[in-house]
């Protein structure tokens, strides 16, 4: 059995974790829920996905300490918070996008103001879910309070949507290799960042794991974000599941765009080399390593 | 003096309180945000208000014990809540406003979606709002995490967003009453009643007190909003600050619709009594009832 094998094995496994928290969370946090809101935040949660940030979560829950099962359900909160900005983002004001995940739209599916509310929706929810979780592995109240500062903060107007409001400012527009970084640090690598820094506060780490490890995701979170501007320049819709080559349409602020595609691809690499450097020095990082190695090299 | 100047100074103190708290709030929250998060988002917090669901919070912790002004920062985090869903009522795809407090909408000032983003990034701002509060007042730990819990809840599918889903979904239907109560305790009620209960777990009342606020702020919730529907049914745009008339023209389901003008009016009144009998029985709820009875009174 080659490494490859070993580790696409591994990373299904957390998948499969993923995928079973999902709908059992929502189960919960929806309970007495009206259809027209539990309809529409059910299919953007549930719509098929990677779950990137919810392995990102499990793994560094691992790499400090912790069985990465039992923080299946604090993981599944930034999934939530990530469902929610790809609903926003995929909006008529937005980005317009009318395919997601091979499926229509929330937007297409639900109308609009559906996609508008249930998305905001998705975001106390997240913080719900938090609180749930906690409970269920007995975590002390001050480390339930510290995942959902560092959720919040991710999210919030110095995170997400900072980061999307300068994106969308930019359109159109001359961007600097520093500005450049501003817009992704806030749109994409703040949540990744916090999902691998709440791993390991939900493993009760030491303040330099969790610092180590934000720094991890922050460097991880841009490289993704490089990779996911190359891949719209090159892909196709078919391997996408989404439409292609809408960045250049619009004109956003891409690394392929500011630095040339050569480039934005060497960067990406020493990027996830910089993320892995970082791990270093942890006692069971392997997983983390396996799943960094399987974003950078997705579809290359 | 008479009692109506007494009770109309006490509410103007508690407005002071939660304008004067609400600036520095903010610039704590938005520190290092960038300009095109930050602008929106104080734009739409800052507006003039009644500042209703923090003077209830308020004053629900007074009736427990507290000092109200102890509550301003915490009562901010609803007012945050708040804020958030009339930005995105106002949105052309919802009720399509252009005039809120006086002023432009945030979808006019900044655009669609900047409104979009800006609205939902002031939701973690306000869970991080009652994060910075406890600490500031001191609070325990699980204290803090019941009033996240409960504004969450409030704010979540089953609160705000659920009966708005569920008010887009019976817009041009005819509505039956049970059904509308349903509407406006998700879309309306919910928050207020999460604001009363949060004022007294802040205060660390007993459970028999938070569950007793909670009935009030519900059937006072229900009350304002009757109320609403009454005033945009007859008032004119000039006393409303916002356009009028504009639930007719949606055909909206509202208690002069469903009630007729005459019950709607005499239903809320009850409704009102009904809130002030869950108060008997507290120790300090005077300022409490000033202010139910100010939520009713206004312009009549």
């Amino acid at each position: 059995m080659t490494e490859t094998v070993v580790r696409s094995e591994t990373i299904a496994w957390y998948q499969r974790m993923v995928d079973a928290a999902l709908p059992d969370l929502l189960d919960e946090l929806l309970a007495d829920t009206p259809d027209a809101a539990a309809e529409p935040i059910r299919y953007a949660v549930l719509a098929p996905g990677k779950r990137i940030r919810p392995l990102l979560l499990m793994a560094a829950f691992k790499a400090t300490g912790g069985r990465p099962e039992n923080a299946a359900g604090v993981a599944c909160s930034v999934e939530l918070v990530h469902a929610y900005s790809l609903v926003h983002d995929d909006l008529p004001c937005m980005d317009d996008d009318v395919l997601r995940r091979g499926r229509p739209t929330l937007h297409v599916q639900f109308g609009v103001p559906a996609a508008v509310l249930a998305g905001a929706a998705m975001m106390p929810l997240a913080v719900r879910a938090v609180g749930l979780a906690g409970r269920d592995m007995g975590l002390p109240e001050e480390r339930v309070a510290n995942l959902v500062a560092r959720l919040t903060a991710a999210a919030g107007g110095r995170g997400m949507v900072g980061g999307q409001l300068l994106d969308l400012r930019a359109e159109g527009q001359d961007v600097a290799p520093d500005e450049l970084e501003r817009i992704h640090e806030g749109k994409t690598a703040m949540l990744i960042a916090a999902a691998a820094a709440m791993g390991a506060i939900a493993a009760g780490a030491s303040q330099e794991d969790v610092d180590r490890l934000e720094r991890f995701g922050m460097r991880l979170g841009l490289a993704f974000q490089a990779i996911d501007d190359i891949l719209d320049l090159r892909g196709t819709t078919d391997e996408l599941g989404k439409e292609s080559g809408r960045d250049a349409l619009l004109r956003k602020a891409t690394y392929p765009g500011v630095h040339g595609l050569r480039d934005a691809e060497r960067l990406s690499r020493e990027l996830v080399r910089a993320a892995e450097a970082e791990l270093e020095g942890l006692p069971d990082a392997q997983d983390l390593r396996g799943i960094a190695d399987w974003i950078l090299s997705r579809r290359h």
